[in-house]
Parts: structure tokens; C-alpha cells; sequence
């Protein structure tokens, strides 16, 4: 019932939110939104090759490195709330009571906007079932007979973060976030990503390359306002605006 | 280079521009744009059957009917400048030279945005061929060896206005406008196309139907801004922004 | 084994056959054809808002009254049979012992088509869902080592009737059914929605400018059969004719 | 003005129409129909192998034995009106002139249906380029204003009949007709493409795969009309009808 | 940990590798891969029609026929080792564990590509359901944290064989398979299939229009290398390679 | 009529292909192909703005200037023969003559493959409109009739190279190259292209992105070859192989 903007940021496994909207959640806490961040699980059997590489690794040590790793970016990029799910990962899959808590956070969050992964991916089926569940969870929390006394959803965008390989994804970018004023710190996250140490240049170059395509849509050769480095996302819904 | 906002409007045929984007185009200049409009035929031989019907009818006297609705038209949304081509249709077809003189509207309106057709139009052949010759002008107006020493277009938003059929034109809205505020213009502006009376209740469902989406869109059932007529739009280019 | 001809319609909800092919039902009624709608639940969590905002309201109730609403509105189509699987909403689950009861329906039913959802809306999870079921249970309804000694399903059609916001869920009509004769039957049978009474003027007129889109494909300027009111169709299985 | 029914078939060469719709054609003689086939070019540069492999052949021969073997095909398909309009092939361009002529044509004929090529052909440029036309052609033919006085044309189907490798060109069958109380007429018809032998068999093997997919849509394991022979074809435009 | 080649076919039904790539494993067995053939379900209650139609058939007699064709055609196409996990079909599911069974025999077999259905397949969900498991549990085969210990999978291909009506599944083939060498093998195959003895011819004439395709695309008119028989298949990955 | 494997290259201006591929083109020379490019234009008024932002500059020292870049990459890539068509550019547009000695091109190199730009490109129809014309002329060099006498063309694969902002191209890469081998040399091209200095970086990145999928899609975590360098690729057409 305040004004306080917020935003939901629904993540597969433990590190996704970093590679793909760290830039967006550090920004936007600066601007003064409460941004939470739910981890269903912590990619823990499937997004964790180094360390299973290591001698006498366990699952449950597995999950302790991700977590740790996972607040640590998250504090890097001044999350207001990190919840992790647990659920399992490779495959994720959600009972009914699953999504119903994360209806409760949708609810308790009431997000300007959400955040989740691709609709299509033939590498990781992980990633478009959580975008499948953000979708299915977002109308819950629109139903009034859903717990009925609780303030309703109203109507946030959801944005699809970058997926790895985009044009295997059929994702399109139809919005450019300059993320320049924050780059420390998303770089900062992905340097948490101590597993996934391959990853940091690859993810800093697709920041810079974004950064370019954000200069050709803003201005092009004739100008086009500098940006060194950029985020992408796809809407699945339609803005409501009143100027073009 | 001055900070006058403008946007520009390529219409076919010289009536598109007002069931299509009307309400855009009122509201705009009402915020101070100056709205330019090329109209780059009369539709004189295939958007004119009521006047065709009349005994005696010659293809001037089309022309001239059609340009005093249009300029009529115009006023009431308070267009700033309404150019006619008169290119011929059924079909509409560019020479180099016709290319040239759209290229150099665009770089005296200097356009904020652009608005025109959908990609696809089986129906209506005209009409894809000018978003076309908007896209290949938009580029041409980018080139700094186009006249050289003429100023050169940045790079923006190409908006596609909706079009009859939408779904049989591929055309999907990203983007709802609410013309609630300049309503009364665009049925006024409609109903100086006397040779389309049919047309003019057709319309006015289509921003009553519009207005409906915008509320889904900005709230749903737990409220969204109220809206009574409003207009779609695509974007064929992303959008770059500060915040999401 | 008889001549008699007849329709299935499998709704998510209990409502959505009377905005989406209410004007299909009566006119096939009115043709001869028994048409059965099986309501997989009664809406009762996620479309039925007017209702939860009264005091004291339960989950009961709702769904009593939903179930008065639709069986009223079924009697104003004149639908031969209407049944309630009362599954539950937001979000609806079949088990598979839930599909073998619409698989004896079907069975029982022998449809010559069947009519069901869009395949794709983001808004609306229950409504793919919906449709996904529909085909899966045509399939089974298909096998002669399901119920081995029943009569097995054709290969009726399934029509996909229309969603809200068609361009968002990638519906795109194939039929036009000119519904002028049994208009009353549809607005009266509208009416009975009384707790979505903000949209009786919404599908009025979406069923104008779908007749519009009729006139349009079947003469045009030139003519084109007169049509008041019309629903719009999306095929699923190419046609089997003897004629173009 | 009286009601003859009939068809028109734009054929980008003048084989095109024996293998892509010659069963339509000689099905829709026997109902009544009078069928006229446009051929924009012989094919004589481009699908004239065999014939350029004798020595000393000339484009002016090329063009007589392939317009020889299109007539004895129409004449055993029992075609109404075969005319050649001799624009040359690989590419095939037509002139606003041409496109006037081929104007004259459609509404001369007043076509109940039309039948045209794949939109997509990354194979053959002018088969896309034939379909383009035939859209642009139907809409001039439309036009209230192009030599007023004539009767406009009305709102004919496009239907497109199948490509070679239909999956490459993003083909879509939705409508498959039987041919089989024709088969011979058709049959009869390929023989008379003396100079793609190669041919005949292939052909043959597609009208019996769509006589299975025939029988799949009307009837499958359950039954199905039988069919021998069949045509596939993808609809442009939506239906108007008063049954599903 | 060897050089051995291999191959991992994913059907849904007991009957479908061999109709859809009966070929491929029979060539590649030739080329010394040891191809192992996974079947989900026998297909017993929905594709076997003509078993059924027998008197006092059930299910277990119907699953041992089926078991036993299965295994005939496997040997005339030389398989190296054929699996049926008898998880019942029409509909076809999985639990967590039959997938786990699944990655057992992913990892087991190292395989160097694996085969599955088409993604969409309206007409019968078990095989759109199948590819979909089929990628999952590629995925997990490849998570170091699934079983440590065991050897992860790398990046196999994944085609999709040829569905029935292969336009409305979407599929598109991107590579053709000469299988001219072991057609004998492939029709000796298919003829073990006695159930379904309408489809013998249908599927030897698929096979000679892929052939006609795939000279098409080796050569076309100027030559392209003769082939009798074909199989076509679409890659759901990108290949990586030195020599385009 | 020798064995000489050869390539051929239609860029639409004379730098694209350097930026696309360029290290395709080192790489077949350095297997022993002969690699033709064709650039139709000099992208001397569109793509020169830093050559324009001199003073007095005019459009023949303009083409000058880039014309000895192109020459000096084409050089660096050991390029077999790079060909100047000086058609213009923003727009480029080929009339019949122009397009016949492109297909004198095609037919006297006698490719083993071509490559080109996407099929879309909003931002630049040069692009699009040069793959329009590589496939018609493709189109006319295959066929007997054009220039009797001549070897006709087979059927060389159409690789589309990667464009800018490839999501907004609808551009679907299928084939990564391993272009590490050759990268100094692409990257000493790249350094000939002075007016476009700020691009040198940028597709530095895109190899090295290509690089991680080319790893992703040849082993992923359990190994996968080691890349440094890759170019992506879309084919037009079907592969024909003997193994998958």
C-alpha cells in the first residue's frame, strides 16, 4: 500500500540472476527499488562442473558453495531480499504447494516489473519451465479467490533476461537498459562466480556488445548517446503509455 | 537543432493516417510535437468506391475530394504539416527520385519517431510497400554521403499502426496509447471521411476495444488506470532506456 | 451410430464458452447439431473478482453461483448438454484420470468438431492447458486399445475460438461463422455473465467487427453477403473437401 | 453478370499448373466451373533442360514445344481458357502494362477462386514473384477506380498449391481435395510433359501421400473417406461460412 | 572411453524408428556405430489398430506382438541394442525416475547423435512429449553433480526424424541421408510391421521423394549425385566444423 | 570443369566482408579454395561517415578510399579475386544487366558454396535486397536456357553471415567455424577498415563469442574442443550427406 517500487527477479539455479540481470537489479536498487530475488533452485547438480570436479564432493556442500556464492553477488549488487527455493535443479519441477509460495512472495513483493529466463531452450529445459511457472504464478496472484483477503497482482511486464546463444533461444531484445553507471558492481557479482570463472569475460564482452546496440538504437552513426555497457530483455506484454 | 520535438507520418493512401494513428497524432501535437504527415497517394482508385459510384466521375475530381477530406482531417487533429505526394495507387509504386523526395522530408522533420503500415498486407499490397520505402528512406536519411552537408537522421522508432485484419497482417501491439484526452479530434477527424461512413463506428470500436487492452495491460482486475480510447502499436526497432 | 450431428466444446472456465462461441452453439442448436460443453471448472479463484469483493464470501458460493450463471446461459444457447468437471482453476490440473473423463465424453459425444482455447496466452495459463488437454484427449479417444469395444473418435476438427487480445496469443482466424441469426440467443446468454457484466459491451463488439472481417472476405467493396454479427475461428487440422 | 462459376490459375511457367493443381482443375470442369490458366512465362530459360540439351536449339523452339505441351495438357484437363503471356522466365519481371493485362484477365473471368504459387521459394524467385502478383493484381482488380465502368472484383480465395519441398518454403497445407474421380484427366495431362519424364512418377507419389492425408483428416484409423488421390493446398484469405 | 561410435534413438512407440529412420540406423550401423534403439511404450493402445480389431485381443497379448515385430525389424536393421522401458502410451509419461532410467542409458551409450520425434505434433502428443524428454534427459546426462563419478555426456545432435504430415508439425528438414545402400534392410523392416501394412507403401514412397530432394540438393539439373532412397532429418543444434 | 573447390562472396558494400567473414575466406584459401568476392557497391555513400567528415570529400574519392581498404583486407585474406560492380548503394539496386553479370560471376567460378547477408534487416534493406539477388542469380545461372552453352551452376549451399544485432535479423545460426587458425590474418582485414576503427573491437568480441558456442555445441562442460575464434553461419538450404 506505499509507493515503494519494487521487483521480482525469478532465477532457475542460484547464479542466473547474475550473468543475466545483474545490471538491471544494481540499477534499479540505486534508483530506490526493493528488488528480491528468488533462486528456485541452486543449479546445484547441473550448473556446478567445478566443483563436482573436486574430490569428495557432496551434494550438500554443493548447495553451501552456491549459496554463498549467490549472497555474496547479491550483496555486491545491494539485493534487497535473496530467497532461495531449494527445489532442485536438472530437472526443476515445482509441486502446486512450490508454486504457492512463490505466488505468497509475488504477492508480499507486489513488483513494478519481473524478471525470469527465455520461453524456448533446447540446451536447459530448467530455464523455460521457470519462465513457464513465473507466467503461471503471475495469474495466480491476479486471482481474488486466491487467499482472499490478500491484495491482488496487478499487471507487471515481465521481462526475459539473456539467454546463453540467444538466436537457439528465439529470444529478441526489444529493450536496451544502459547499465553503465553500475558495471562495478555487476562485474563485482561475477567475479562471486568463483566456479564459473570462464564465464566472466564472456558475459563482460556480451555487456559491451549490448552497449554498442544501444548506441545504434539511440542514435547511430549520426550521434547516439554513449553507453559502455548495456543489458537486453524481450517484453512478454504490451506497454500502456501516453507518449510515444 | 533545436529541442522542437516531431514525429512523422507515412500513409499510403491519403485517409490511412487517420483511422490508424489519429489519436497519436492529436495527442502528440497537443504535447507539443510537430506532427508532419506524407500522405503518398489520394487512394483515388482503390480506397474511393463511394465517389467512384457517382455519375461523371473523373480521376482529378477524386483527387481533389480525397485532399479536401485529408486537409480537413488534418485540421481537426491539428496536424502541422500534410504533404501529398500523389504517387498514384493500386498500386503504389517509388521511383529513385520519389525515394529522394520522402528522404528529404525526413531530414527537414528530423522525427523523434515514425509511424506507418504493417509488414504484411495481403489484402492491400500499397501497404506494405510503403512501411518498406519507410525503412529504405530511414536509412537513406542515415547516410552522410546523401547530400552531403545536410544534417542526418539519428535512428528513430519506426511505429507500425494497426492495420484492418491484424491478425491476418502478422501484426502484433507492443504498445498501447491512451487518446482518451484527444478523442473527440479523432472522431471529428473520421468523420470527414464522408466517402467511408461504414468506417466510422468500425473505428471507434477499435479504440474502445484498444482502451479495454490498455487496462488489462496497466492493472487488470485489481484495477489499471481507467482508459476509454487508446491506439496500438509495433515496434520494429528496441527501445533503449534508464530504467525498465 | 446414428445421423445425428453434434459439437463438443471444452471450456477452462465456466464463462468462457458463452463470450468465445456462444453465437456457434446456438446456431448449431438451431441446425440440428447437439451440442455438448464440458466447463473443466467453474472459474471460481481467478474470474469471478465482482464475487470475492462481497463480504463473506467462499469458494462455495462462487462456485454455485458460476454453475447458475453458465447453466443459464447454456438454456439461453439452447445447449443440448452442459457438464461441470469442477477440476478447479488458476491453475486447472488434469489427472489422467480426469482426461479419461473427458475421453468418455468425447466418445459419448462423437463430435463432427470440437471447439476449444488458443494455444498460446501468457495472461492465462489455464487456457493453453486447456487446449493442450483437448488434443491429448482427442488422441486417446482415438485409440482402439482405450476401452477396447467402444466406438472410436474420427478425426473431428478442433476449432480454436477467440482469445482476448488475439494478436498477443498468436491466434489467427481461418473461418468466419456468420452468428446474425442467433445474436439475441448470445447477447441474452452474455447477460446471464452478471459478474462480468464490463464486458457484455466488449464482445458485442468484437462479434461487429468480426462481422465486418466477414463482409470483408466474402465480397469486399464490390459487395460482400451482409453480416451483422460474427465469431472468428482458427483451425487446428487441414479440411477434407471435394470442392475449393 | 451471370452464375457461371469459375476459377483462375496464375501459373509462373506454363507447367506449373499440370503438377500443382491439374487435378483442381479438371474436378472443378466436371462440376461446372470454367477454369482459365494465365501463363505469365513458358519456363522456356529456366526449366527447359532437356529440351536445351538437343543441338541447336533455339529460345523461340524452346517456347513453341513447351507451349504445345501446355495446351495438349489443358486440353486434357478440359481447361476453359489457357493464355500465354509470354514474359519471359529466370527472372520473370512483369511491367504495371503486364500487371494490367493480367488486371483485364481476372476481371473478365470473375473468379469464383484463384490458385497461385508457395510465398516462399528460395529455389525459384519467380514463383514467389508470381504469388506477389497475383495478391497486387487481385487488389487492382478491386479497385473501384482502375477503368471504372468494368464490374470490380469481389473477394476470391488465393489458393497456393503445393511447392516442391514444401517444408523449404514454409508451405502449409490446410485444405486437401480429392482428385481421385479425375486422376486420369491429370494423369493424362503430366504425360504430356515430354521433357520432364523425370517428373511424372514423383507426382504420382505426391497425389497418393495426400490421399493419405486425406484420409488421416477425415476419418484416420476410425474410418476416413477413401481417397486414391489428392491435392494439398494453403488458403490466403479466411472462410465466411454459416456451418463449422 | 573407446572410439566406438554411436547412436541413441529415442521412439516413442515401438514401431516409430523404424518408419522414421529405419535408414539411418541401418547406415550407421554399416559404418560401424552400434546404435541402440530406446522404445518409451509398445504403442499398444493407440497404434494398434488392427490388433485390436481382433477377437479377445488385450493388452498383454497386444504389447507382445508389438515387442515382437519390434524386435524382428530391429534385426533386420542390424541395431545393436533395442530397449522397451513398457511405459504405456496414448498418453505416454515419465516419472522422475523413468527419466533417470533414460540418462542411465544416454551416459551408457556416449551416444555421438541421438534421434527423436518433431517438436509439435497436434495429432498425437506422446511424440512432442518425447522430444521433450528426450532433450531433458540430455541435460541431465550432461550434469556433473547427476551420479558423480559417472561419465557426463558431451554435445550429441539431436535430429528430429520425419513426423506424418510433416507440414502441420512444423518440421523442416535441414540435412537429407542417402539410405540408397540399406534400403533392402529398411523395407525388410518395415515389413515386419504387419499391423500396419497400409503404411508399407506409403513410407517406400517417402523415401523415393526425399531421394528426388536430396538430388535436388546436390546437383539439381546440372547433375547432383543419383540417389534412390532418402531419409530427411532437422538438427535441433548448431553443428561446429572446419570446412563450411 | 577441374577439381579447383572454389567460394563465393556477395557483399553488399565492400567492407561486410570483412566483418562476416572473413575468416571463412582465409581459412578455404588456406585449404585450397579459390575464393571470388563481389562487393556490388563500395558503401560509399552509407557506410564512409568518418571519410564524409572531411572536408571536401566527394564521392569518387570516397569510393577510392574504400576500395583500397577492401583491396588491402581481400589482400590479408589471400582473397583469390575481389570484384568491384560500383552499383551505389542506400539504396543498391541491380537492374537485369547488372544482375546477368552476376551470374557470369557465379557461373565462371562455379561455386562450392556462396555466402551472403541475413534475409531481414530493418536497419539496412542493402542487406536484405543483396541476398534477395544472390539467390535469383543462383536462380538463373542453374538454368540451360541463359546463355545456351554455358556449364550451368549445380547447387551450391547459401550460407548467411552474421549481421549486426542478429535477434532483430531473425538470423538463426546452424554452423559455427573454427576460424582460430586464421584469426591474425582476419584480424590484420579488420585493421585495413580505418574509417571504422570503433568496429575493430566489436567483431573481436563476436569471434570470441562464436568461440564459447563453438565450444558449447562440440562437448559443453565435459570437454568440447577448444576454440578461440568462430564465425556463425545460416544455411538456405538442406545438406545432402552419408553419415550424420
Amino acid at each position: 500500500m506505499t509507493d515503494q517500487k519494487s521487483a521480482l527477479v525469478v532465477s532457475a539455479h542460484s547464479a542466473d540472476f547474475v550473468w543475466r540481470c545483474g545490471g538491471a537489479i544494481a540499477l534499479h536498487q540505486k534508483q530506490g527499488y526493493d528488488v528480491t530475488v528468488v533462486c528456485l533452485s541452486y543449479g546445484e547438480r547441473g550448473e556446478s562442473a567445478k566443483l563436482w570436479k573436486q574430490d569428495g564432493m557432496t551434494l550438500e556442500r554443493v548447495k553451501t558453495e552456491r549459496r554463498i556464492e549467490a549472497e555474496t553477488a547479491a550483496a555486491a549488487l545491494h539485493v534487497h531480499d535473496i530467497q532461495f527455493f531449494d527445489l532442485g535443479d536438472y530437472p526443476l519441477e515445482l509441486t502446486r504447494d512450490d508454486k504457492y509460495k512463490l505466488v505468497d512472495v509475488i504477492r508480499a513483493v507486489q513488483p513494478d516489473f519481473m524478471l525470469s529466463h527465455s520461453k524456448i531452450d533446447p540446451y536447459n529445459t530448467d530455464h523455460a519451465y521457470a519462465t513457464q511457472v513465473a507466467l503461471e504464478c503471475r495469474m495466480i496472484a491476479q486471482a481474488w479467490g486466491h487467499n482472499p483477503g490478500q491484495k491482488v497482482l496487478g499487471a507487471p511486464q515481465l521481462y526475459l533476461f539473456e539467454p546463453h546463444q540467444t538466436e537457439q533461444m528465439a529470444w529478441k531484445p526489444d529493450t536496451f537498459l544502459d547499465i553503465t553507471p553500475v558495471w562495478d558492481q555487476k562485474r563485482a557479482a561475477i567475479e562471486c562466480m568463483r566456479g564459473q570463472e570462464h564465464l566472466w569475460e564472456y558475459y563482460t564482452r556480451v555487456a559491451q556488445q549490448r552497449a554498442n546496440h544501444f548506441k545504434r538504437n539511440s542514435g547511430g552513426q549520426s550521434g547516439g548517446r554513449d553507453c559502455k555497457y548495456a543489458e537486453g530483455f524481450q517484453s512478454v506484454f504490451p506497454r500502456t503509455i501516453d507518449t510515444l
